[in-house]
């Protein structure tokens, strides 16, 4: 059984889970506001892998955190990467017109909604995290919301997207493109990983554990990622294809080669799983996790 | 003395305060990211009247907190009411080209930079608050977090937002408009004021009188702001008046004409202010602060 088949149930559940959460947290108002809620709304539920959901709650079934607590993280960790998505596929960043098989936000709403419903989606993953129905601890609610502004701030996402539009001027090494990535998809990938340690209350060692996971889990996705740009299938990504080739953006495959980013990825997704075994079959998912990061098809 | 004047040395030391402090968390990193930091220095410093951060400052002054924290709260209040100025000036929002008498973000730098110092800048504000340095109570770190999310969220700045966009069609009357400005400006005033009872561990009756407080003042605030816009002198402002006249778009003035505006906004204040005769020569800066709100040129 391919890896992808067997985290399929698993992937399935995890994606309603999250938009039924998402529906609860995004009624339409009836007012003007409904256009901006519609758009958060149309942008975050039914569609994307739900990777950083499935990761939040694998961590913390680590640690026998209720689940329903793991799925508010779940739900804020997805609240960030989508306001991402929806800032990233703006003209004036990558420009993007198709995101998982359909229009991106601002071809279906506009461009100023657009901009919006990701402002909103940001304030909504702290709103989800800062609220006591996620913890009753407030020291773990509190370093929930540290370590996401952390993940997505200049030293995170936003700092690794501010390295993504540098590197189309070119002149990108390998080590340059690893510390991008590690940026703008391998932090809040670790941040995933990582709350499940901090809900469960996990010690130093766990917790490094989890973070060495996750370290290498992103980049293998990430090169795994750049296989499928140029490799994939555009119906079954559901985007456009092959643009950082033709940007002349440097890429784990046009700086490695297509067969030593192959063995890379897998390289890398065995060293995660390493990272694994101090923990015993409940950490199963997290392994298959890793296994379906670099054999997906979209 | 004019209130402007009483109040100046308060607002001169508020700003160079948050200067420093904005200076020590924004170092610029000697890779790509060099631009992004730069955006976001660019935006948050050096201008702008910092009515927030005062607000912040003074309402912790009124429960003797410590002023390092009550800092650390006015820089993440101020953060987030720069990103919703750098996104809100962009092209596809307001397209406004001045600000603070320079040219706004995405002119000085490009939009795409704007809109991930917009982004960085709302994570930056989390990141802040957060952090055990704002406050030794974790329960404190994290009731600001979730107060300043739903200051910012739907439900406060970026709904309000979009209202502002909606305005543009035409139709709003009185009722929607002071709905629009509560969201738009009102919130985060709002968290600015209530910030100081959260860190100060204030009783329910003070933190009900402050929020009164807040809630006139930011409308007067408001009132003001659409005086200007039609009474004003562009250089003093720094930003280009009469566009919503120009627009079309429903203000207090528009809606009640120059003088009910006026004497509105100044029932509005003496109603704040009486809010806090519950409190001594202590509150007397949020009394001046109260006063300049609108008779501020700009």
């Amino acid at each position: 059984m391919n890896p992808s088949a067997q985290l399929r149930p698993a992937l399935d559940a995890i994606a309603q889970a999250v938009d039924t959460r998402l529906d609860r947290l995004l009624p339409v108002p009836d007012d003007p506001r409904a256009r901006l809620v519609e758009a958060m709304r149309y942008a975050s539920m039914a569609g994307g892998k739900r990777m950083r959901p499935l990761l939040c709650v694998a961590a913390g079934d680590l640690f026998e955190v209720d689940k329903e607590r793991s799925l508010r993280v779940a739900v804020a960790a997805e609240c960030v990467h989508v306001y991402s998505l929806v800032h990233d596929d703006l003209p004036c960043m990558d420009d993007d017109d198709q995101r998982r098989g359909k229009p991106t936000t601002h071809i279906e709403f506009d461009e100023a909604t657009a901009v919006l419903a990701g402002d909103a989606l940001q304030a909504l993953a702290y709103e989800v995290l800062a609220h006591p129905a996620t913890h009753d601890l407030a020291e773990v609610r509190a370093e929930l919301c540290l370590q996401l502004a952390k993940a997505s701030g200049t030293d995170g996402m936003a700092g690794g997207q501010m390295m993504d539009l540098a590197a189309e001027d070119g002149g990108f090494d390998l080590p340059m493109t690893t510390r991008l990535q590690q940026l703008k998809t391998g932090a809040l990938i670790g941040f995933s990983v990582e709350a499940g340690a901090i809900m469960g209350s996990a010690g130093a060692s766990e917790r490094t554990q989890l973070r060495g996971y996750a370290h290498d889990l992103g980049l293998a996705f990430q090169i795994a990622d750049d296989l499928l740009d140029i490799e994939g299938d555009e119906d079954k990504a559901g985007k456009a294809l092959g643009k950082d080739e033709a940007a002349g953006k440097a890429t784990f495959v046009s700086l490695m080669g297509v067969e030593r980013a192959r063995s890379q990825a897998q390289m890398l997704i065995d060293q995660a799983i390493d990272h694994l075994h101090g923990f015993g079959s409940e950490a199963d998912l997290l392994r298959a996790v890793a296994r379906f990061a670099i054999s997906r098809d979209r």
